[in-house]
């Protein structure tokens, strides 16, 4: 894995830059799809090359480990040979849904034990077991196994937990380094920076995290409900750490105006549920703002969902139809909306490389998150 | 409208025809996907057209005026015009639907009076109001208003019924030669062969149909729990009586054995929710049998799901993924499924064309049904 950064900013953190793995190549910053089970949910995989145009999706460890589970995606050749996508694949490390989906869990120094969602079977996730689980998937990019702090979190459940992660990646660093893909093709591992919102601890972490010179390096812990500010604080002060010529991944964010300010903090990386989740809800980004097509406002507005943004579903359908669909509780709706968001957060960032390339990113920045957060 | 016989078979009553309209040219023998709210489920419309290759699609008369409702739909210009579907569509006289769907219905002579499934609203369907509202949707081909007997139905409320049928006939022919399409091409309608599966009514039935000499008939009131000879024998009977030269539609039938045999009898015309709606649970139909693809036995099944079918959701998937997405409850799964099915359907009708057209159409037919037939 290349990653070489090709523009920065003079006025902010941002930077273009291309990441090259054995898929293909991912140019930065880029938001990733959810693909949760394998699949980005209501969308068929040609449409995420051709009309969404994205250049890695996610796969989610916890789900897939739980099903398809591993003896059929080994015999599949990994998650490329399950789903079909032939460009790079980024898996978390499962912790995330462990914390978040399972019934009961005992997180201990070996690892969390946690009960499935689906059939409440008891299952042990360690920092080696996870390595094994994403070298089984196949995932270009597999993420350390870590603990996700939620919030607010007291100092000293965050520095105990941060510690704890850092052991376990020390455990996960070593697995991954003493085997090899399944597949034929390279993988690589991401370790996770934690600390909550407290600066002293999310320095330790980063600083720690940056002695381990992975290929790349992500944040952790963040849009869990702090402040914005804080959010932006917190990767400001973890972007000064972490090395500048290794590609920066920001987990589970956001908005596209939180993308569009962490971008000018200098990361990289993206992925979210939020625009998938709202499509299937009726709550559409588009470029001249958001709109809830559930609205009556809607049912006679015959225009193009989006004429800007371009593509076929933004294009050939109308707002109006859109709404129908969805107040008829039509399957097509969802589908229609997920195009829509996810082909708007891949042009969103886009927009953002080219614009770094001009030289106009601040500027632009600004315009765009005013802009974005109209509500039609 | 133009009906144009290109071959006959010998051995049966199957033929080839090309159905001209003012959207395009249907190919005989056709499956009509059924988009009841203006949108065959979960299928995008460049998918009908480019996968599936669909010539006509269907409307739900009840449901279309029920939601989005005619003022939306006449400021969109027509239901071609709201969903974007440039190729002819065919709406149903809205009578099944208000017998199946609406909670509380009355029959009268005058016309039909039933509540909303939706909201409970009270409305009135007659045959004249039928008319106007296929006008407003703008359907290239419109059906008479009917009633559909169910099954059993006893002699004399069959014999009631269809001449009910007869007079509402008359009505509908007469608002409908006194008005026109409201978009600049024509629109056409289409009479319905009732009788319920007593040879005499039938016959009446279809006499009475075929003196109006209207651009192409129907046949209703079969598929609804009757044995299949029955249907069988009444199709035969019915489509000696119908103008040879004019295109038959059977309604709302049927399995792929049940269109090869309808053909063989003389039908053009198809439709059917059972592809969509088996596909959405999972059923799915092949050129090698019928799969329930939430079998067990797919799990690690990592063939096409059907590769001598061809097409994108045919050869790119395999059966593997395909149950996974079933087990997982992921909308991708119903979109792969229907893609599937509708692709398989118009494959059969197309296959049934030219096997006419190379003359071993019988031949083919009783070996194809038997395969068609195998649970695998």
């Amino acid at each position: 894995m290349t990653f070489t950064i090709e523009q920065t900013d003079p006025q902010s953190q941002a930077r273009t830059g291309t990441l090259t793995t054995d898929h293909g190549a991912i140019q930065t910053p880029i938001f990733m799809p959810v693909g949760t089970a394998g699949t980005v949910k209501a969308v068929h995989q040609r449409e995420l090359e051709t009309d969404i145009n994205a250049h890695i999706i996610l796969g989610n460890t916890y789900h897939l480990y739980l099903r398809p589970g591993l003896d059929v995606l080994r015999q599949a050749g990994g998650l490329h040979g399950f789903n079909g996508w032939q460009r790079p694949i980024l898996t978390d490390s499962g912790g995330y849904q462990v914390y978040s989906l399972s019934n009961t869990r005992k997180i201990k120094e070996e690892g969390v034990t946690f009960k499935s969602h689906i059939d409440g079977s008891k299952h042990t996730f360690t920092p080696e077991g996870v390595m094994d689980i994403q070298r089984t998937i196949g995932a270009d990019i597999m993420m350390a196994f870590d603990e996700c702090t939620p919030y607010p979190c007291d100092y000293a459940y965050a520095k105990a937990s941060m510690d704890m992660t850092h052991r376990w990646l020390d455990r996960c660093i070593r697995r991954f380094d003493e085997t090899e893909g399944h597949y034929g093709y390279q993988q690589y591992l991401f370790p996770i920076v934690q600390g909550s919102t407290y600066p002293d601890l999310r320095r330790q972490s980063a600083e720690t995290i940056a002695s381990k010179e992975r290929t790349g390096n992500a944040i952790g812990g963040l849009a869990v409900g702090e402040p914005a500010e804080d959010m932006y604080k917190t990767i400001d002060l973890v972007n000064e750490i972490l090395p500048r010529d290794k590609p920066r991944y920001l987990m589970g964010v956001g908005t596209p105006a939180n993308i569009l300010e962490a971008i000018a903090l200098g990361v990289d990386m993206f992925d979210c549920v939020m625009p998938t989740r709202n499509a299937r809800h009726g709550l559409l980004f588009t470029t001249a703002g958001i709109i809830n097509i559930k609205n009556e406002k809607w049912s006679r507005d015959f225009s193009p969902i989006d004429a800007t943004l371009g593509g076929y579903a933004s294009t050939f359908y109308s707002k109006a139809y859109l709404r129908h669909l969805f107040k008829a509780d039509e399957l097509l709706g969802g589908q229609i909306a997920s195009l829509q968001n996810l082909t708007f957060y891949l042009w969103l960032v886009r927009q953002a490389r080219a614009h770094i390339a001009a030289g106009d990113f601040v500027a632009w920045k600004n315009e765009m998150t005013t802009r974005l957060m109209v509500r039609m």
